[in-house]
């Protein structure tokens, strides 16, 4: 195992730490229980968003505290769920009067966990679950849908519409919408590696690649040889178009995301492959997205992400941004 | 070889291309000569930056075109000098009428090209080298010290003087002294694989990294056995700060720069070590940046970069900048 890290125990401490010092301009945090939140007030007469999940995705969910964005992340232990008392800590400590929304990848534990803190707190709360991937149905950690790259679009457009002072309905009502118009779809080359385990989660041939993988390696829809970026971005464009049975004439955003080792070069070639795509099938890409956002440790691979939205969510994705990972007009 | 490339030949081509089709609202490309420039105008009475050097590096240097810092970037083939032709017709592009100021690393091809370029082209202009790598004296492509990581810091406060009216000789000598006040380490724990030659550039062992190593995979100091991240960060903290020899009095800027395939959780963990050290060597970390901003296509390795600034310098660093890669108040 070839990693930058000091005792395994203490890679997810340690790594917060780094984080929060180096944006510490944007970002407290807390420790035990653990969460990390927005520096400053302007929390007052605002819903106030928190997200969380396992650790190893970064920078989402901490990156994406800030201004416009998220008030409050949860991070759990590597691919672990954090634990009720972390998001119990987190509402109390970003609650603004007009309740909490919480977004949440769909993984049995997160969404067992968050239900449990949303029984704990005494404020309005209410709960987005994302299910974008459309590679299975049911996984190893998951019934239904994996949630990946597509929460980012939720919680940057929810969000904005929390900065504008929407009310607990509201926001929720948007981001399950938001939701239902996002698909994903993930590809890997290589397996991570997870510190504590220290070796990779799965094999992988030379020549293969896992098609639809989860974002914990969990295993996708079929192993294969690799095939061109063309061929690649064909299959997965095509599966998630067909299930997100959109009108071509609704722009849509795409986001092409790197799982933590692949390179910024190729991340962008394969945009051009899919942006090629859907120009052929008559959509029109009239926001785009690129880079490491929701990582699966050290895994080589890339999700494609294309959400449909309309005028006034194109308004919200557009609007001021200010996180260690996501920043524009701020 | 794992990547997501359709023909080999046409790499740089289709991910340029993706690149500014994904920032078509900041960027637009030029083929036959190849050069990215700013999209709009706002060029009158501005010192015209242009960079550039081998792709392969990215966001290095396209990803840093935009509002507050470079006004062009010419990519050359990947690894590969860009040719003087390049060059010039950015220049002609981009000249406002106040001279153009080239910024070049240190290698051989890229300086004998600019240095071409810069008699080719009929306005005033000059030329900064940038030298941060500590490692080693001469290298694979280098005579002196190899500029890495700190181009981009060199860029961003240079470009900031630029947008604010500086004229060439004042932007040319801050340059100069934020490149003096600058220094840079990396280390490998893979080699990267240029997509051409189909197999890693250097062999390196399981349990092995290479200290000292170079952005295109060159020989750094020693090859070792892997230690933990707070022993490869002292040694190379050392290093750096022992040639920058500054005043800890002064207040820094603390660049960790990923080299294409580490995890952002592995930079924030060596971001912290780095940072401890510092402030136990009473340094004041003022500024922070991490992240994959100087790559070397598919290696698994970081950078450590140090500025030793002064306030003028920082507050040129605070100021707006919007471009693919960096952006802030803007």
């Amino acid at each position: 195992m070839k990693k930058f890290v000091n005792e395994i125990e203490n890679v997810l401490q340690e790594s917060l730490q780094g984080f929060c010092n180096a944006h510490s301009e944007l970002l407290e945090y807390q420790n035990d229980p653990c969460f990390v939140f927005r520096k400053g007030g302007g929390l007052q007469g605002k819903v106030a968003l928190i997200s969380g999940g396992g650790s190893g995705h970064e920078p989402l969910h901490a990156g994406l505290v800030g201004q416009g964005m998220l008030h409050a992340a949860c991070p759990g232990e590597i691919f672990t769920s954090p634990t009720p008392d972390q998001m119990e800590a987190a509402a109390l400590k970003v609650d603004g009067g007009e309740g909490v929304l919480f977004i949440v990848k769909n993984y049995s534990g997160d969404v067992m966990n968050f239900e449990m803190a949303s029984e704990m707190i005494n404020c309005p709360n209410k709960t987005i679950i994302t299910n974008d991937d459309v590679a299975v149905e049911d996984s190893s950690f998951t019934t239904g849908r994996r949630g990946v790259a597509g929460t980012l679009i939720v919680e940057k457009i929810v969000g904005a519409a929390s900065e504008e002072g929407s009310n607990l309905e509201s926001c929720y009502k948007l981001g399950v919408e938001v939701n239902s118009r996002t698909r994903s779809m993930g590809v890997a080359l290589t397996s991570c590696t997870v510190p504590a385990v220290g070796k990779p989660t799965f094999d992988i041939g030379n020549t293969e690649m896992e098609m639809g993988v989860g974002i914990h390696g969990e295993p996708g829809r079929k192993r294969v040889s690799i095939e061109s970026a063309n061929s690649i971005a064909e299959e997965m464009t095509n599966t998630v178009m067909e299930d997100l049975n959109s009108d071509p004439k609704d722009p849509v955003l795409l986001f092409i995301n790197g799982f933590g080792a692949t390179p910024i070069m190729e991340l962008y070639l394969m945009y051009n492959c899919v942006h090629k795509l859907l120009t052929q099938k008559g959509y029109r890409v009239l926001r785009s997205l690129v880079g490491n956002y929701v990582t699966s440790l050290d895994m080589n691979g890339c999700s494609i992400t294309v959400s449909s939205l309309n005028t006034e969510m194109i308004r919200l994705w557009d609007a001021p941004v200010n996180t260690a990972a996501l920043r524009w007009k701020c």
